[in-house]
């Protein structure tokens, strides 16, 4: 399969690439990096990334900025990064990607599990993550010709947990491969709608 | 209780007020209805609002505008008008008017059961519904000084199904008085990062 990856340079996307690589052919994309740029805040970067890249088989999303911080002291504006990125940049690219999907051909998102294990300062990832979750539930019944569209929604990763581990108390970290697998899963099987929790 | 009732022409509105105006002192607000008048896509606007009327004990929201649509030909202005009416304009009415509420106050918004029970066209609300509620989880952590937030999800009304009942089919209408007791539960009851469903 051609699967287009956004985000192919972050933490999950390089073990995402590391478990479909050898099956599949990745079209790596990242922000600076990779064989394609793109900004997903903007709706007409993403139109130009489509119009080079063409048709494919898959599309893995594993990009997108939220803002953490204290919600009494948090800004419109704050707020408003993780709406016109991680959510509205994961919407855009399922909206113009839609039409460069194969028939079979699935849109693999990512959320996160802030949407059901809140905390504190994380407000505006609590909303961008549940969000993401219920755009997925409502564009898997409007995608038509088998193409699926589901989303993975993980933890916070042994890998990061030295970075986020503290914002947690009690919870466990996932192992990376782990959450490569949910991904697998949503490119490789059969299923749609479906939100793959790795927490 | 002095309660700030935003979209109180409404359909929903009207029930809240009937639900709660024997008890309570309520201040009606609307688009271009009610004593005070304010846009809730615009942050200024919410800002002038809580500045007129200065100090409540509750804080509900039943307004937000969303776009209802099939995907295959949806935009993102389109889908953009849900994220910032009904999404971030209850986001900001939360984050202006936390620093507006009195002690022991409560925020109550409105989210709907699309989060959960998509149907064709509704990926916007889908998605507005979800983030709404899962903002609720995450900022309820965060109010200080027994100061509250809930959200009610309902699904469509007795009193609108006659509008919208065809797009959900096999499912059932709530009274409207069911959905107003949600309300009630709310701003006169005790808990905090609910999300109370009437479906």
């Amino acid at each position: 399969m051609k699967v287009l990856l956004i985000g192919a340079n972050g933490t999950i996307g390089k073990l995402v690439k590391q478990n479909l690589a050898s099956r599949h052919e990745i079209i790596e994309v990242g922000k600076t990096s990779g064989q394609f740029q793109v900004d997903i805040s903007s709706e007409s970067s993403i139109r130009q990334l489509f119009e080079q890249v063409g048709k494919v088989d898959a599309i893995v999303v594993t990009a997108g900025d939220v803002h953490f911080g204290a919600m009494k002291e948090m800004t419109s504006d704050q707020f408003t990064l993780g709406l016109h990125s991680k959510l509205l940049g994961q919407v855009n690219i399922t909206l113009i990607g839609q039409h460069y999907l194969n028939e079979g051909g699935s849109i693999t998102l990512t959320s996160g599990s802030l949407s059901h294990n809140p905390t504190f300062g994380g407000t505006n990832f609590s909303t961008v993550n549940a969000a993401v979750d219920g755009f997925v539930k409502g564009a898997a019944l409007e995608l038509k010709q088998d193409r699926r569209i589901n989303v993975v929604s993980p933890t916070v990763l042994e890998e990061s947990w030295h970075i986020y581990g503290a914002a947690f108390p009690g919870l466990e970290a996932a192992p990376g491969a782990k959450v490569a697998l949910a991904y697998q899963r949503s490119v490789e099987g059969f299923e749609t709608g479906q939100e793959y929790r790795v927490w």
